[in-house]
């Protein structure tokens, strides 16, 4: 045995040794993200920063792993997917899954019980990488918690929130699924599925974005063990979606199997209060109740919704939430109520690129706003002085030395980079004090003296 | 055996099981943010990545975690604070535990030869965490590579960078601590140290900011193997600090060990250009020339820096950084030179927390322009169609309906988190198509008819 660990450990060494045997990359499902993607992310988060500010919310951090025991009992068959760190002595740690179970445990370690704020950060799941799909991705969530709010009135702002993102990111036509926990377990309860098989039935149904009803039905039967005869009940009312108005007033119509039980009831009052409030908000038009929606998460007790692309069965959500009334007591033993919504950055991403793409323009990855040039060996003590004038004016610029021949091609970079002004400065300028001023947007060029420079460039720039 | 797998199965069920036992923390080492902090942690960043972007870097971004492999034989001796993720089945993955690194492995994996980048983000260390030090920080890093550029002309921009840092944070006044590694390693071989021993000779030279010379020199003989001789001669020499030019000067004088050292005198000669940039950027006051200075990873191989606070001795570094021209080529075999530095700002953070608290003023954590008040019961409809209206016109807005007896304290609130509007509309107001507009800054209101409400605050507050 001390052989054999003497041997591991050289082996171990052999392995981590620091010799080129091949091109490094990053690890299965993440990626680096370019200079021209974060241009791109830079302007979604932007975006969806300001949609979330402009409801009031604050914002919000957690660690990247969390203690191990926070996150179990919260996923459902989910939870296989969770990283976990090595035990390398002290805590069990795991990487975070979400954002909405680190705001329920940060809510409960403060005892916070009232909080509207958002999160934009990374979540780790060890599924499957395909495209569009990573094993770490940005999800970016508004939760509003507390108990003060008259009820749905939260509910409402959230999906508000949640049809603010996808117009202002404009990527698309979409739609909003949704439907209510309580009105799923009501419509079980009435097909006759027994309680203790519920979040599995829900797990099934929620595959009918993806698969047809005989396959989802052939699961319930042979799998999860339902008759027959309730599957088929299922399939008759799980299959209605609709406008919501529309839709609800048909399911509250006298003989409807849904007046009989009192959850379902209890729902569609809820539902009620909430399209009415979407309504009065000029945004219903972008919601469908679907019967069908279900969200493996174990921890929705209300509302649930899942944004998707209009027209394509393929993409999957982009955005999805509910509300989550017991979490934050799965913590502290005292209950907070909270409904949030999560959308998921990295299809918004690709669509982003691909328009930009579209656009054929220069996509800049910096902002510098002047190149200066000093042409001529040994002058870049000239060159720093000049752009270090700049800097202190707090304009953005870059500064190189070349020898005068190289200047036609320095030109060419700026100006493929987008770089909007050039100073260059040659002996023969410096020995009379100037420098040239070029825009090299309009091909224009004068000759300044050198003292005005700052003040010429910050006219045509401006500052802050 | 299968009896005690069991057993363990059952225990860690029970010990993962979701019962309330004690109140859930952040693990050890790490920290929520609170908005408060939030709002300090923006401005920070705000400030450090204006500074970035003023000299022309592009964003990148990188995944958490990286191959193990490509985190090994880079550190030196704190190899040992890196986090490793848990073997579950596919790659051996690590946490990163700088931005260096990951950047140097991104070129490599794309063939870039040539960039200048920032990146601000999460690291992870295993180290023991106490005031001011976590295990999960941001560091703000700042990199150029590439061959094109003149001599010592990157390495002057990211120490000009840092200057600009430190000064625009205005956290309080620092100097930069400036050193070689190749006049460093020329002195180890002047005094006689074998080459075996260089880096960790380096470790114990590199305590110096934090323990005497006496323990230091200990260290040397004792537990490194130096002769007595040795260390004092590394005495004598390692102590020298000041004034960049004052001091390089000296050490050129005739009569001076250092010229007779291969390696020294090539450091010198690169000194000595540095030094003339930094004083045509005019920045040269803020550097200190430290024979003392060292830092402990391997991978640097010219200039080194670190920045502290003046008059204090605890604080330890906020900044630091080098060239490091290996780097890039042990994952690639290419050589790519560079140069960077890497803001620790756990710190700033804690400095401007502590000047935020002595202004004493509201920190407004959510940046809520407008609060609409609806007075009466069964009128949050009406409330939602008013502030409807003020988000489509893109106003940062939130709403409540309450009780007409609750506006004081609704106002109260409203006040206290330093929101500057208020609509108010009691069912009079309503009857009439007016609403109540109330400057909670300046205490005054007006009544105006509701289809004014948009137009007048955004003559108010504007709109970009």
């Amino acid at each position: 045995l001390p052989e054999l660990k003497t041997l591991v450990s050289e082996v171990k060494k052999v392995v981590e040794s620091n010799e080129v045997r091949r091109l490094p990359k990053p690890p299965k499902g993440t990626r680096d993200f370019t200079p021209e993607q974060m241009a791109i992310r830079e302007r979604a988060f932007g975006i969806i920063a300001s949609v979330f500010k402009r409801h009031g919310a604050c914002a919000l951090d957690t660690p990247v792993f969390e203690l191990r025991e926070a996150l179990m009992g919260k996923y459902g068959e989910d939870t296989k997917l969770i990283y976990d760190l090595a035990d390398q002595g002290g805590e069990i740690l795991s990487l975070r899954y979400d954002l909405t179970v680190p705001f329920a445990r940060y809510l409960a370690t403060n005892k916070i019980e009232n909080l509207k704020r958002y999160h934009i950060a990374r979540v780790y799941r060890r599924d499957n990488p395909s495209k569009g799909r990573y094993r770490e991705f940005y999800q970016c969530d508004f939760d509003i918690a507390g108990s003060q709010y008259a009820p749905m009135v939260p509910d409402f702002e959230v999906l508000k929130v949640l049809t603010e993102l996808l117009d202002e990111l404009d990527i698309g036509d979409y739609e909003v699924k949704l439907n209510h926990r309580k009105f799923l377990d009501g419509m079980l309860e009435i097909c006759g599925v027994p309680q203790s098989k519920f979040r599995s039935i829900c797990s099934a149904i929620d595959k009918l974005d993806k698969e047809p009803w005989e396959k989802v039905r052939k699961e319930m039967v042979e799998v999860k063990g339902l008759t027959a005869e309730v599957a088929d009940k299922i399939g008759t009312l799980v299959q209605q979606r609709g406008s919501p108005l529309v839709l609800l007033e048909e399911l509250k119509k006298e003989g409807s199997p849904f007046l009989e039980n009192k959850g379902s009831v209890a729902a569609m009052e809820e539902l009620s209060t909430l399209f009415k409030y979407l309504e009065a908000s000029k945004c219903i038009h972008r919601v469908v109740f679907d019967l069908s929606l279900a969200r493996g998460l174990d921890y929705y007790t209300g509302v649930i919704y899942e944004a998707v692309f209009k027209g394509t069965t393929e993409v999957g959500s982009i955005a999805a939430g509910g509300r989550y009334d017991n979490l934050v007591g799965m913590f502290s033993g005292k209950q907070v109520p909270a409904v949030g919504v999560s959308l998921g950055i990295e299809r918004v991403f690709n669509i982003m690129e691909e328009q930009e793409k579209s656009r054929k323009r220069v996509l800049r990855t910096n902002q510098t706003e002047v190149m200066v040039l000093v042409l001529g060996k040994d002058l870049a003590e000239v060159a720093i002085q000049l752009v270090s004038d700049l800097w202190a004016a707090k304009l953005k610029a870059e500064f190189a030395c070349v020898a005068g021949g190289k200047m036609t091609r320095e030109i060419t970079n700026a100006v493929n980079a987008g770089i909007p002004w050039m100073v260059i400065a040659g002996e023969n300028e410096l020995k009379e004090g100037n420098v040239q001023l070029k825009n090299l947007i309009a091909s224009e060029q004068t000759t300044i003296p050198r003292e005005r420079m700052v003040a010429e460039l910050q006219r045509h720039i401006g500052t802050k």
